[in-house]
């Protein structure tokens, strides 16, 4: 673990002066290789899901597990739109002159040396791998045992990028061991390697992080995502933004797990949104408004507004108005993203500013919250904290910064 | 300590949303309190000064500790001053359109609650109350057990100048007791109410807090610094800068540790660098070249370029050139401020670039890592975190962001 963390500094080091070029090489090489290597992928991917299925595994982490030709192509494309953004590094963020005649500027730099631990998903290994690159970091990428062999083949294919390049192969890195002890010597006993760590998986995974973690972490924790329907809102579009907010997918961070109706909007819109919901299959649980509107919304219990199903089940709840709204999300909500769907611009702005979550929306969808949606490119995951990074996590939000300061003999007075 | 937590929790709702009109006025009658309680603040302070005597603490602490009537009219006048800056909270960083027609705004916003943890100055209760109300941040103000008296009758007038502009009196708040269990508290015990740890001390405190903390820390280790005289640096201008980057005050974390002087230089720079020095009454620890050139240099070990003196003593060392000089500083250094001097642009711009550190100057002295001196009005600490936020830590700094989206009833395909 210790020979990762040295490589991985020295890479750091070469990749920090990498230019633009030399980088997106590595990337459109990688992704040359994945498309190359795609037989040994499924391959190594059946290998996978032959000891999940001999584990027992279910069939949603089946299923996040399994490549197959379109995800593998996807996964090399990922790769060539990662190489086709602009590079962070070097950027001017800030410059100004004082009055006696320094000029400052604020300079984008790396963060140095990232740690990514996540789960099932293989393709993790390509995003990651990638987002990292392209921001000038190094990294050391600790998969799930559940994709241990399909990790190791497209990590593979990064190597054999970086080397095309004539990068250090040590700039992508991986713990060659799904031993439970490399975790805890990522996260406790590296600090002079490390200078993030991301994790990127289930809640267990993450508050195991933010526990055991010596050195700074991008983490989310739970989308516990809400949708205000306001008394003046428009019924067809609330219509429409609820069941893509809550059905598009449920298993993402940024499906809506409550909705908040607004009481001036009950007599209206509430019966015809439970029956959107009813019909579309999602299980609704509701106050006793939303009971008396629909004969098939179960009862909700004080448990239901705090929980994120991330599965077809909808809290639904009447509330006296947007202040109401913006209450019932401070105290539930995981200040993640909500949205408030209304035609009075008042209550919109007075909903935006008011709401303290990462991400908040005026008429569209919950499922927004990503970082290919907001034009980032691709992103590492969706961060609940409100330190260094928040929102989805692109390239730029693994950058720091430094300052550059020109003078002409300046000596400080006093 | 919970009581100070819940209260701080509901004093930063308040305060985010806070205007800059209400924060300034609250600043300014906080100064006003100051002033007028000047002969209370004297009395509190010759309290703990006595306590200091009795305990025998060393002539620098008690330095640290006095307060006469410049320095409190220089709080007094500090308040005043971040009251004039820039409202950081409610601004637009960044604003873009999707093609589906999505208008996204990245907003400044406060973190929330953030803990400071300090030592002996008992201004640092007035300054870094005042950057955290300016910022829409509620903090828990922790002062060492030295300025105990001091502090509390500080924290007095801050208190009555937000309950002057109707603001609450738990925007700032104070750990009303010495128990060093309070501490492990504010860092471990807390993570449900406090965002973020600034510690602003010894490097003791600040290795403390980074090993015990469980929230986000700012923190600033070793402001090893360097000042690198190239072959072509105008001798009257390296002279003045060493000069004012080792002694102008020796005691802050910008002063310079080490002077690296250009082998292409050490016939005609290196005598009158050291001969300056030396005369100034800095003592000199030099390697086998300073040596030869004046008598007066001590030798230098291994040990001596990785000491932050914090006094005035000064390593010096010959190098074959501007590469080694970045490889010295690489090996080195803290990564807090390191200075080039040289006529040559080209010269300048390598190290500018190559050495990696918080802030980086060519012809300016390393006591301009400040952040007054950089036109941040005022700072919180000098960050050597890559994390958040690096170099000085001000106003701006001690903000998060959020994401505003405005659409016409986007949903998200597929």
């Amino acid at each position: 673990m210790l020979q990762l963390g040295v490589a991985a500094l020295a890479a750091a080091e070469v990749l920090a002066a990498a230019s633009r070029e030399l980088k997106d090489a590595a990337l459109i090489a990688a992704a040359a290789a994945i498309r190359a290597a795609a037989p040994r992928l499924l391959e190594a991917n059946a290998q996978d899901l032959q000891t999940a299925r001999a584990r027992g595994l279910s069939g949603a982490l089946l299923e996040r597990l399994l490549l197959d030709s379109t995800r593998i192509e996807s996964m090399a494309r990922g790769l060539e739109q990662v190489a086709a953004l602009e590079d962070p590094i070097g950027t001017v963020t800030a410059e100004w002159t004082q009055p006696n005649g320094l000029r400052f500027q604020r300079v984008r730099v790396p963060l140095g040396v990232i740690a990514i631990i996540y789960e099932s998903r293989p393709n993790v290994t390509a995003d990651a791998g990638a987002l990292c690159l392209k921001s000038g970091n190094a990294v050391i990428l600790r998969p799930g045992s559940e994709s241990f062999h399909s990790s190791a083949a497209i990590h593979a294919c990064l190597e054999a990028g970086l080397v095309a390049a004539g990068l250090p192969a040590a700039c992508i890195q991986r713990v060659p061991t799904t031993d439970r002890e490399a975790v805890r010597y990522l996260l406790a006993g590296m600090t002079d390697y490390i200078d993030v760590v991301v994790p990127r998986g289930g809640k267990g995974l993450i508050e195991r992080v933010q526990r055991e973690a010596r050195v700074p972490v991008i983490g989310h924790l739970d989308g516990n995502c809400h949708v205000y329907v306001d008394r003046e809102a428009d019924l067809a579009m609330a219509r429409e933004i609820v069941l893509n907010a809550k059905l598009r997918r449920t298993g993402i961070c940024g499906a809506a797990e409550t909705l908040l109706v607004d009481e001036g909007a009950a007599a209206t819109h509430l019966a015809p949104l439970l029956r959107a919901l009813l019909d579309a299959g999602c299980e609704v649980r509701g106050d006793a408004a939303a009971q008396a509107a629909d004969p098939r919304v179960l009862p909700a219990t004080e448990q239901d507004w705090l929980t994120e199903y991330l599965d077809a089940i909808i809290a639904v709840r009447v509330v006296p108005g947007v202040e109401a709204a913006i209450a019932h999300i401070a105290r539930y909500g995981s200040a993640h993203t909500e949205s408030i769907v209304t035609e009075n611009a008042v209550t919109a702005e007075r909903f935006l500013n008011a709401v303290d979550s990462a991400i908040v929306l005026h008429n569209a969808s919950t499922q927004f919250a990503d970082g290919g949606e907001f034009g980032m490119g691709a992103e590492i995951g969706i961060s609940t904290d409100r330190f260094h990074a928040r929102g989805p996590v692109g390239v730029e939000q693994l950058t720091s910064y430094k300052y550059v300061v020109r003078g002409t003999g300046q000596v400080r007075p006093g």
